[in-house]
């Protein structure tokens, strides 16, 4: 076979390789080999329609869900008490502790009770989610934590039908000291049909750009600035001095300031790295953290995800008998692969 | 703060763990807390109906993609010889060729022109495809390979509207020494409805459960049995004699006969991780295979799965400068957090 640089690059067990590059393919088949990629062409712009009317569900849907966001909103920020038949939920945990526990937990709580008398709302419920979230929480900053304490709510915009598809991500905050906004907004431009130079690639909507805002801080509150001291050597004389810079701090809030994407599209590689970390992050935001907060306030949407660590654990094992075997259907009986049955057939 | 189960053997950085267990909030915010979780609840009914709608959606352009797909089968089982026009396919990388690796190329062509003279169809387009995807071809015997040069197409079938969420493959075999059946079928049931007693693991329809079909094996065919030899040792008198079982043999075929799930649907472990390769497999074909079937014929998705590695690799690295920092914003400031600059704030 020849050397293939796609395929030869690519199969991860090159021994095994069985990519029929184009050129080791008789002339007829290649032919129809490329039948079949344009038949694909095809799929993938029809494939593209689909996640446009996914994308229009998804629009419909976040007007179904948008009343308890709503409710959701005012029971964080105190705005509505829910009556008891709302706050009913079922046994917890609790059940099984001991009385000792039990005793425990109760002064606990009382002592918490004391400590914040008649707490309003939920406090620092969105504070806590970005705490309990490692994507966020990576972003934050000591700095950054007083202030996402005023942030009272999220929620997503979808674009309206017929514009480009985009989805804007709004970050609601109480008065505060720190800046005069009372939202911060950052917009994801997405895309959804396939790049004529490689349609192949195309495996629905992707995020192609984003925008930020302006923050409008209160004079010295600004944490995405910093003043450095830097010592320069004057090059004749020898001496040195002190000057003052300012300069870029790390913060939560440069999310909205992202690196702008030039008219041509190229990136510098540093710009692209902060961009690709950037649209996970809203996509992140839109489809996990904002439909289920409450589940990150509390960390049960954490269990899940280590659920499901567990479960693709669990096939690595496999055990052999001891029996000798004659076969009798297969003449190139391969005793290596007997060693390692898939998954599959461990059971039958 | 109290330990607790739940929160404490989840949060991968206890140390920082913000997670409020529910016993450490004060009462009152404890309830509302509780009215979050009820709306959460809804919204995840919410979401099972627009999971039901993206079926129907699915369902809808299964019937577009078909006659595409239809095209495909014929293109490969030689029923259908397609025209000059449908097989133009933009210049390869045959271009970027030195005039000695051409030349080599040209031969090889004719080579296997002359080996296989006036191939029907694409020969072995499918056990190419199962042999090219690590997930298949771990399942893959030697001793089923010349059965599945046979297989000409694999289709999808969704449940008919009003009906429980199901989907079934079908596996469409030309006339072959090894079974009498033309169609072999392994259907997946589904559901997309939250759990009453653990709503919040809802996350999509999941498959529920599977069955196969009877395979018809010609006489000496089953690859699925083999006979082995087992020595005896008789208890009393020490005499060894040889006896002749028929056992299970690992085999693709037994795809076909996933372990039933019980009434009462409790599973042993081995059972249970069988299921969930198997539900891996038929989801996997489902959904990447048989849309794209021609792109693990020649190779092309299997890059698309290393493009999305390295991209997720790029985000490691990050370097500092070496500027005296005197934060003037924050007099909590962390040097700690510095060293490692979130990715989000590294070009800022």
């Amino acid at each position: 076979m020849l050397t293939v640089p796609l395929c030869s690059s690519l199969c991860s067990r090159l021994f095994f390789c069985s990519c029929p590059s184009s050129r080791s393919l008789p002339k007829v088949v290649k032919r129809r080999v490329n039948a079949l990629k344009n038949l694909q062409v095809k799929c993938a712009h029809i494939e593209a329609k689909f996640y446009e009317e996914v994308h229009e569900l998804e629009r419909k849907y976040a007007a179904l869900y948008q009343p308890l966001f709503d409710k959701r909103s005012d029971i964080v920020k105190a705005a509505y008490e829910p009556t008891d038949e709302e706050c009913e939920w079922k046994a917890d945990e609790e059940e099984e502790l001991t009385d000792e526990m039990k005793e425990k937990a109760k002064l606990e709580e009382e002592k918490k009770d004391e400590e914040k008398e008649d707490p309003k709302g939920i406090p620092e419920f969105w504070l806590t989610v970005f705490k309990n979230v490692d994507l966020l929480s990576d972003m934050l900053q000591e700095h950054d934590e007083p202030i996402l304490k005023h942030l009272q709510d999220i929620k997503v915009k979808f674009s309206d039908p017929g514009q480009p598809m985009s989805f804007t991500l709004e970050f609601h905050f109480e008065p505060n000291d720190f800046f005069t906004n009372t939202v911060l907004t950052k917009t994801y431009k997405m895309r959804s049909e396939p790049d004529e130079s490689d349609p192949f690639s195309f495996d629905g909507p992707e995020i192609m750009s984003c925008t930020g805002c302006t923050i409008d801080w209160t004079k010295g509150k600004n944490v995405t600035l910093k003043t450095i001291k830097k010592k320069q050597k004057h090059k004749g004389r020898g001496t040195v001095r002190t000057v003052t810079k300012t300069v870029p701090n790390d913060s939560f809030f440069n999310f909205f300031t992202p690196p702008e994407v030039p008219e041509n599209g190229e990136l510098d590689e540093d710009s692209e790295a902060v961009l690709a970390a950037d649209f996970e992050i809203g996509h992140f935001i839109r489809e996990r953290i904002v439909p289920r907060a409450v589940l990150y306030f509390t960390g049960e949407a954490i269990e899940d995800d280590d659920d499901d660590y567990d479960e693709e654990g669990e096939e690595a094992d496999d055990e052999e008998g001891e029996e000798e075997a004659d076969e009798e259907n297969d003449a190139d009986y391969d005793p290596k692969k007997d060693a390692a049955p898939p998954a599959e057939c461990k059971q039958q």
